[in-house]
């Protein structure tokens, strides 16, 4: 056990597997590491051996050398695993254990966790609040797209599956509850999703058809997901959403002819800070143009929910304003319109339990939905590659073999 | 158009179809009108030719005698019309649309009212807040068991259905939207039912089935309906449910071989004050049992939707208590626990609309679950006795042979 | 009764008092009414007195010239009356009732009306959703401004005193009823305030103010009041908030002084778009100055509420950005915080009758607060002219001598 | 150190100081301590130097002999202390904090922990959900009527005051968050207090008043409170409130001479399964009569907040059905005005922060609405005596004279 295979970030458009040093009960220095984090007691946690781990549209934000992510980071923070070391302070949690890990490191202990705020929790990163593993900039928890991992606060963060056969069997829905299956939710949730709602959902990647699964779920009474690639639109059309072709034309015009009337009561944000433009427009990067269709296309009362990805800066953006993160927002459009906006991570752990048990009784097929796909670990470099060239497929990490079995 | 035909109560266990007035814009005296209501001007009503009118297990309670209705009170509160007149100060609603009648009458002009809470509108029954048509002690508006009724404050209290011929395709779906549809949405709302739910509903009638359907459509992960009927059971499985059979012992105990736990999330009375016992003592009335049961089975921190009527005064009571409503209840049960508890008519228009577009966009099967079947006006009376000895069946009169159709 | 005296916009810089029609039970032509609005039957509405009507900070938009307003629009949304006539459709409102009118006219009778969002009524404009009175682009109804004005669908728009002589003594507090009151408490609500809430309010115009107290009445537990006029940050302090001065420097820094942290727990912008610079560029518009410096000072999790108006279009903004109403706005700061954002209108019958009874009650001094002044009507330019030039006050007109007796 | 000082149960009516061990990190075998909970590690606790220990109403319940509590019981679940000792996994309380304890124990890693439901605890208690220092079937945990007290996972539990020497200043204030300041907060929110609402509270002891307390600070324009002792009825009146004095009849009638109408919006039950009966009858139990009274002056549409104790059995209880917890309820009365219903144990860590913040900026006097009075550990048996006899105080023990200096 002295070994731990990892994929890591190597610079622009790079990814390796590397051999890195098995976890331990401590916050060692590494690359990225927050040196007020360096040295921190983990007696709190837990040690995992890696069940799956997901390649995330957000890891790609690195790996394409938007961010100041450094070399030889550790990449990976949608994590499932099996318990084989707990520290001595965990309680509830035990050896053998399968466990879904939330993508957002919380301590439970702060006031925002006590808020059920996890996805800023004051405690475990020192430059803001907010933490995750693997990710630049949040804390330098060691990622997850590893053999072994080290989950801190275990007792706290980790949603244990009730029955280990079970969840081996379920593993490839079980494994988006780290990330995308809540994030999605959130961004249906804030949106406003009900029974009977009409949803636009823009962007039709992992998180998108998570958010558009989730619409269904919620009881929306018609779930139309926006993309311009034909192959992310075919996925959505495979589980019942209609589907707007961003690159043809003015989304409103294309709703208008599904619905009869050209807005929806909700709209999700599923693409960001690195959206591109519609129509004509749609090969160069706009980064507020799905915000600004999503106020046109959201009718009055609506409400946005926004888990696409929006950043302080961005030094690969598209002009000077783009680079420090300033969009171009036609606010007044949501202003008469009385819209409401919720922006930020999706707090994990206020939806993973529920959606657990709608997987394990049948009522949602979200692997199908997004089109998991095992691959080994030693696979991930070409899993970045595909996904990064708009593959309609999510990318599940298999480090020991679990799902192959 | 000068007559009307219409189911009328007669009497303990008897009802007929009687010749009565058809509908003018003046709430004229009659069996059960309350004093001050004669002689309402209803410049704000319509009239309408009713599309479908369903018998209600709360038209029961009237018909066994168990109340004070008057005789030849014209039955029927869940109604759905094709407009005929408008009153001279309806502005929105049209000859020729098809609409559902939330069974509760309200104003849209009262505190209550604007603040959504349409089942107990302070100004259409001067005895208390809130009305119903065709029931006792409710104001006296005339029932809608009928060929043609009139509907007050009709731009307030309306749903036009989009499209007629759409709307009379799903007629038997749309039917449920008047009352037992949103009423059993109601009580699984105010369960606490949500994605991945589990939720026990007590009673397998048609509120109860309802019921079921709104928390599968919730996202519930489990459903369990107890009842003693095993028609009614059947109807529960059919469409998915998990099933407890109250008269072979303690719900408690079948819940837990169901879940592996002996408690659920929520809980939902759909059986109100003229519950029977649990086990051995299922065949006398125990108007307490079914609150106490559920209070036993439903986990700490969960929440009691309560659309089952109980009542202030029941005559036909099984003892002195229960003759002035008085129920013996654990209440400390529930208070160890922290359950919440929510009681009252369902306020039909906060979930009609959301409702209607699931049936519309074919997320939801209504009339199946409840295994709705249309017969004639004439054939009323049969219907209620069919109903009174258990039937699994939700029966629909089609006055004008719509449905047929 | 043949004459109307009113208070109408006559060009950039502009008011006059003017000769105008009594109201009649019909909307006509005039200016700025949507033609489609034209020859508008209103039955359903009653004729008030004026008994206060207050000049309002959106109104100096308009006179300021940056909008479309035509010549000779009757001005004023913030009504307090007398009923002196009601339409034939009028059931519970009754001649003599004294009453506060929301600015937002709502039909009561649509899907959004019956949701509460009586800001984006659906009935009452045809160009858009929401209305209001005297206001350019509102659906041309006549302002109330005046001695006299017509509001329609009077049962569900007006908000009807319990008491003649305990509303008129009470008359400087209750006219706010109509907007700022609620408008600044639904940014209050909006932003999250509850008790023990640290809070900062962007504005110490009325709106700002009316929010400060809103947040008081919430029971916040510290209000900080920000703007650039000496005057307004004084009015401010009088009833206990503490006060930043944005002329001399960062929000932040300031905030920090005197709460031991630099951000607070809810943000509420009652600024809108004629935002100034902070600081050194205080003198210079900066349209998304209030609300790129909200997301600075609020603290991660918190919540915004925008009461401040944004348009979709400023012929007079800084530069082409602003003159389509488009802001750079640094979205990122908000999303790594997890913003939420509430935009819009206020729905101002959600809260009129709480506030009310708060005023009727003594629990709250909105006159104080906002130094309301009553002035007769034929001094209204003087009046926006001195509110135009930074008054710290709210000018209420009293046409008819209510306030003066 | 050796020594601990403490209030014990000694058998019905009587309580002694006895001598009792200095707390360690582990739960040992005593008095009612569940024999699962026997030698549990507590390294996720500290151990308090009591600064403050309040006797409260539910105390009284097992020293009035109406509970299975054994003697040498240590009492006391309302405690404030100064950190003296910390166990090896606490990482964010420090030694020399000053704290608030909430009286329900809470692990903070549990499914209803993360839910924020820390009043049902599902891993403190191994009877049943939920647990509390020094009180009967509550888990076993020693009880804070003493010098020094162990508090479990004080990370999660403990709220630190920011400033010692404020903290030491505002005792009186800050020692009601341990338990009844959100108690009584909890039970107005839960009855729906907000902006504008009328309230009555029935129950005039330290809950009630500060339910009254938490209905003004919500915002309520009318807070009504009603008790048959005029000593605490005086005291309701001295910040405000109007009182009721039910042995002099039908609260309905005296609500209506106050208010003008004979219901509320809101009512609170602060008395409990220990009620005695109003009007004449008053001088006898009758535990559901305040139940029963809160339905009939609770207008339709309302909320009851029942923070008042009822329990499973009371073996003192009048009659058979109360010595089993089973109350005589008038169901149908709520049942007909819609009412809901919340029970059980306030969730305090879901309040106490946002209470903490109201006291420290002086926007709520808690201390002296409930009349607080600190005595010594040493007069702990003369509190409980006054206090038993109905006196208008909230004894406050010092055991290290804190307060007195």
């Amino acid at each position: 056990m002295s070994g731990n295979k990892a994929v890591a970030y190597k610079g622009p458009g790079k990814v390796e597997v590397i051999d890195t040093d098995y976890p331990t009960f401590e916050l060692k220095d590494g690359p990225g590491v927050n040196p007020a984090n360096i040295g921190r007691k983990l007696s709190h946690g837990v040690i995992l051996k890696t069940v799956t781990t997901n390649i995330c549209g957000s890891d790609q934000h690195m790996v394409r050398g938007r961010t100041t992510a450094p070399a030889d980071l550790v990449l990976g923070h949608e994590i499932t695993g099996e318990v084989v070391e707990v520290g001595s302070d965990v309680e509830f949690i035990k050896v053998g254990d399968i466990c879904s890990v939330p993508f957002n490191i919380a301590c439970g202990r702060c006031r925002n966790c006590k808020e059920r705020k996890t996805g800023i929790c004051l405690n475990v990163n020192p430059a803001r609040p907010g933490a995750a593993y693997g990710y630049v900039d949040m804390g330098g928890w060691v990622g997850g797209q590893a053999e072994y991992v080290l989950v801190p606060y275990a007792d706290w963060n980790l949603l244990k599956f009730p029955d280990r056969d079970q969840a081996l069997e379920k593993i490839l829905d079980l494994t988006m509850l780290s990330d995308i299956f809540p994030t999605g939710f959130h961004g249906a949730v804030t949106a406003g999703v009900g029974v009977g709602s009409t949803v636009y959902i823009a962007g039709a990647g992992p998180v998108g058809l998570a958010a558009a699964v989730s619409a269904q779920l919620l009881g929306a009474a018609v779930v139309i997901v926006g993309d311009l690639n034909e192959g992310r639109l075919t996925q959505a059309r495979s589980f019942g959403c209609e589907t707007v072709d961003v690159s043809k034309g003015d989304p409103r015009d294309q709703i208008e002819q599904l619905l009869g009337v050209p807005e929806v009561d909700c709209g999700v944000d599923a693409v960001g800070f690195e959206a591109r433009g519609h129509g004509s427009g749609s090969s160069t990067e706009a980064p507020a143009t799905v915000l600004n269709s999503l106020m046109d296309v959201t009718a009055a009362g609506g409400a946005l929910g926004i888990p696409g990805l929006y950043v302080t800066g961005d030094p690969g953006g598209i002009d000077e304003a783009a680079k420090v993160g300033s969009l171009s927002i036609s606010l007044g459009t949501g202003w008469a319109k009385s819209l409401s906006f919720t922006t930020g991570q999706c707090p994990v752990m206020r939806y993973n339990r529920g959606l657990m048990m709608a997987i394990l009784h049948d009522k949602v097929s979200i692997a199908k939905a997004v089109n998991a796909k095992a691959i080994g670990l030693e696979d991930a470099p070409r899993g970045y590659e595909e996904f990064d060239a708009g593959a309609a497929t999510k990318y599940v990490l298999d480090p020991h073999g679990y799902v192959a079995a």
